[in-house]
């Protein structure tokens, strides 16, 4: 126990600081160390400021914990970042000035230049743009962020298509959990036995990241991807899991036997594979006529796989497919606690 | 009451059957006179044989009618078919042999080169496929059909916006109700909180029944339009009301503010719009961002309207915009009911 | 429409104030002509400051009307309240002593001895109490209230059956719709998929509002019924309609069909019935083993009428039974709209 | 692997079936060496046959398993009944004649006098009618049963509450989920945001099997306690999870803190608790205002154990309280699976 790396959880009363909590219960290489969260919290027991919207409890040893204020002088080394945009803009740099490696689910410095968006198995070389971070900045610690939700469901298996057959034109039509809206997020009223055909902006998120992620760096510059993402944004009732239909075009046309081959042989890089919470496949492919579903489908390999089904082609562009992926594991928590996992095995934890 | 039109039902208990005899209960030309059904249900009671699905009661006096065998003897002079289409297939030729003209909501006769497939506002001008189909199978009365309910809400707004621009290319993924899969339907353990990315059939249906509704007859010849449709279809947790997310290409490129105005002035064929059942607006454009919602749109005009929403720039094609309708009123029940109402006003029901 | 009375809402863009728009569209008697809300809101057009969660728009000439603040200056002689206890509290009595008939849908006066908490059908005698209210309180005008949605669900079956057999004891296991929560009321995230067994406060008003409403005004003074309620309340995920599950002690202990006839024969006072909003069968009984059900039943006779079913005998008291009612027609705007009726057709509406 | 005992499962497509396979993936004692389902399944896979409704995918193994028919020659020693009741009525018999140790979910046996219908926390003693059933039945094997689910989740808090006060009233109200009707069960177009006041028979199980489980085995023969039920069966729009709401009355009345020590300290036989499926604590007590809720409490403890909250008294008999226990878990296949745990630990097994 006492080996494993301290870390500290900002904005930790929110649902993915719930989910973080959750997934670090375990983890066996970090340890929860420190909690915080925003003035009205500081200073009080988890148990009593959290809503705890998770099934149960709080992990034990976790509701006694004193929430602290979002400044820098936690025992940490390591803090994941689950706080609003606006608060991440602020408090993420001080932490990183103060040494810390900041691992932000926030939007807020993703499209920094200097600042690596980071799918592990998609893109772990990025963090080559940390020394120029480092340098630019003048901060010992750093900031890596996390995509998107719905960008990291699509984008997992977008990354081996383009590399076999050249990604060229997305179309993207996203059915949405409820989850992804945070707590208390979207009005019952307004959700149940509905669908709500917007969410703020997930579109423009989706097209930009999908270009970064995609993109290369290249002697500490990041360069996009020369892709077209034309995104529709949905909100529909469930619970976890965002759903994805997708139609692309590349710049060769991959059949439908290819595309399935591609998809399932994809395992991400070597480095890692082996990390804790890194699934096992990062893509299943289901051959099932009506799958991959959000209820059933979500929770592969820890929820950190991304499902995908009903591949075939498009009468429009070249091949037609359907993702699910978890929101708040793959999609939040989870994906930027294999961002910490990858920063540790790449030696950025000193 | 006795200059009322003499309606029979084909298929009466269904969900489809189920909303004619609702429909039908106040109209001010038609009259229910016959319900029909499978062996198992005749010589018994409606209120006895019909698993009343709708809210409510079935309108007074329909209880008590006494259901009859699908054979060409009803007391009517239409007839509307709500019947599965394997058993359409045979049952509707023996009517429309008999001397009835059937209103078809089923596939089994959509695509049969004489017989018109019809969205009143859309191409009326195709009941001139009549006359060759009498011609053609020596038949005294006649089929006229309607599609199916996704496409019907797909293609109501495309054909101004073709008519104006020229459309050439559909991406649609659709968000459907459970109501559009009859009853008992999809098992509440399949979707209750899930999306189930796949509709039986209709992603075929769209791309085929939007080249017909949007073609031409030419001298008794129906010629397809040269679009092309690529189609994702979703069956999601709400009850009614069809969502559609399109992305549409043209010859032309018209701008936002030109797509509006072409929808919102569209009114159909004047032969059309003063049918008791046609909506004074076919297409409603609302101008929220998050709008149209299936919950809070879908009876609009008396669930015969389709309400478009979200009308902005496609970065792959030209447009995006979002459509709903009520698919069991307008794609379904109220669209026979129309067609049935434009047959009496061309004087095809003697 | 001139002669039609000039009618005012407090508390015009909440979930309550919308169903007064909504309901009084086509009012026979009323006529919309000032909508009032908080400071907020006032001096802006109704579109703009109301976020519309009815179904479609609201009716033509409302959303243009602009919103006054809630000061007892309004072009109205009666004003429907849907405020919050708090405000309702200190703004309604303002209302009543400047001469307008309040129609409360609030609780803020409900308890109080000599404002009358009325359901037309059950105990419009109630009235009596204006006569001590405007002598003791020196206000020209007056207040009535209405009970809280799940009581008037529950009191209207239960006053037919006191009345025949006295009602003495009653348990009551609650299912609630979101929609009487109010706006934004309860997060998806809480009842999606889920059951929250509690309501604040609804227990104890059950408990309360029952024994005022079928209790007596004896020479100005209001006796509660000696009727003990025991209630568990529950929020379930449905939209509109709540079901209570009902077992009943009484005095003389009904047969099951005593007790259908008795419910079924009721129809209120005689002054009641004619009231333009009143059902014409306050209580309908179904004899479905399965209803009656809040998505099939809970509109029934425009939302006014109470649905019973399932009527059997209880092995610990005397009756089973299950009713099902809407909670914002009848157990909120329509019960409120019915209570001005009244009180115009009794003459207190100078 | 070698030493566990062979099971196996009747039934075994079917959604108790599909929970039993599920659960015993990785069991201990037991190892799922045979799955029979009706003559239509047999000799095909199980993947072949079986519509998995469960997340993901049945366990690694049990896809290509062939399905065998219902009869007597599986190569197991316990087999778990997940039939209908007809059919269980005829084939469970059968395997207790041919020496099989039957742990049985359906209701056919549960009332035969010579039958244990057992919850080990609850009345593991009850076993002792197996000798009675092995000498009138002339069977080497057995038949024992679990109780319906919805009286599984009352029962276990029923018992302490009994042992301490003398129970003597039960009024209970259910809130069940949709998974307890089976698959395909209850249609979504009847139970999507709707309630269904009636489950077919459950309101005469619970109350004939609280008797029976409440009661005392003297030399061989049970005797039913003396405890009234009046139950209402509801099913609710929610996937997993039945909530009871329960108003109880006692011999000796105990305030609301004696009932809360008494579940919270609750801890079934010493026997029982050491089994490998048992939970830690059969009873969790909530102190929260709002819980227990079935999504967020129904999975407590491996889904073994009933989570009661809002304890408080009851204005007409003694005590109010809510359970929330899972229906498939402890109230079907889990239950089932301790009940052959507490047989192999009593020697049972052969």
């Amino acid at each position: 126990m006492n080996t494993r790396i301290p870390i500290g959880i900002l904005g930790a009363t929110g649902t993915v600081g719930q989910r973080f909590v959750q997934l670090l219960a375990d983890h066996p290489w970090f340890e929860v160390a420190a909690l915080a969260a925003s003035e009205r919290s500081a200073g009080r027991t988890y148990a009593d400021v959290c809503h705890w919207i998770m099934p149960g409890d709080p992990p034990p040893g976790v509701g006694e914990m004193i929430v602290r204020p979002l400044e820098p002088s936690l025992p940490a080394r390591i803090v994941f970042s689950a706080l609003p945009a606006a608060i991440a803009r602020e408090v993420e740099p001080l932490f990183a000035h103060a040494g810390y490696v900041v691992c932000s689910n926030a939007s807020a410095w993703r499209y920094e230049p200097n600042v690596p968006l980071i799918i592990p198995e998609v893109n772990a070389d990025h963090l080559a743009l940390i020394e120029r971070q480092r340098a630019e900045e003048d901060r010992p610690g750093l900031i890596v962020t996390s995509p998107n939700c719905t960008t990291t469901g699509m984008v997992i298996p977008l990354k081996p298509l383009d590399q076999a057959f050249g990604l060229q034109k997305v179309f993207a039509t996203t059915l949405q959990a409820i989850s992804g809206a945070g707590y208390p997020g979207i009005a019952s009223l307004d959700i149940l036995g509905n669908v709500v055909p917007h969410v703020g902006g997930e579109e423009k998120k989706m097209a930009r990241e999908t270009r970064l992620l995609l993109g290369r760096v290249v002697e500490g510059r990041r360069l996009e991807a020369d892709v077209v993402v034309s995104a529709h944004a949905n909100r529909v009732p469930i619970l976890d899991g965002h759903t994805i239909c997708l139609s692309l075009g590349f710049e060769r046309r991959p059949t439908v036997e290819e595309a399935i081959a591609v998809l399932t042989d994809f395992r991400g890089p070597a480095g890692v594979r082996d990390l804790p919470r890194a699934p096992e496949h990062p893509i299943l492919v289901r051959p099932e006529a009506d799958r991959p579903q959000p209820r059933r489908d979500c929770d592969a390999e820890g929820g950190m796989a991304v499902t995908v089904g009903r591949v075939r082609e498009c009468p429009l562009l070249d091949l037609r497919l359907v993702t699910v992926s978890h929101n708040t594991l793959r999609g939040a928590a989870g994906g930027s606690i294999l961002n910490a996992e990858l920063l540790v095995a790449k030696g950025y934890v000193g």
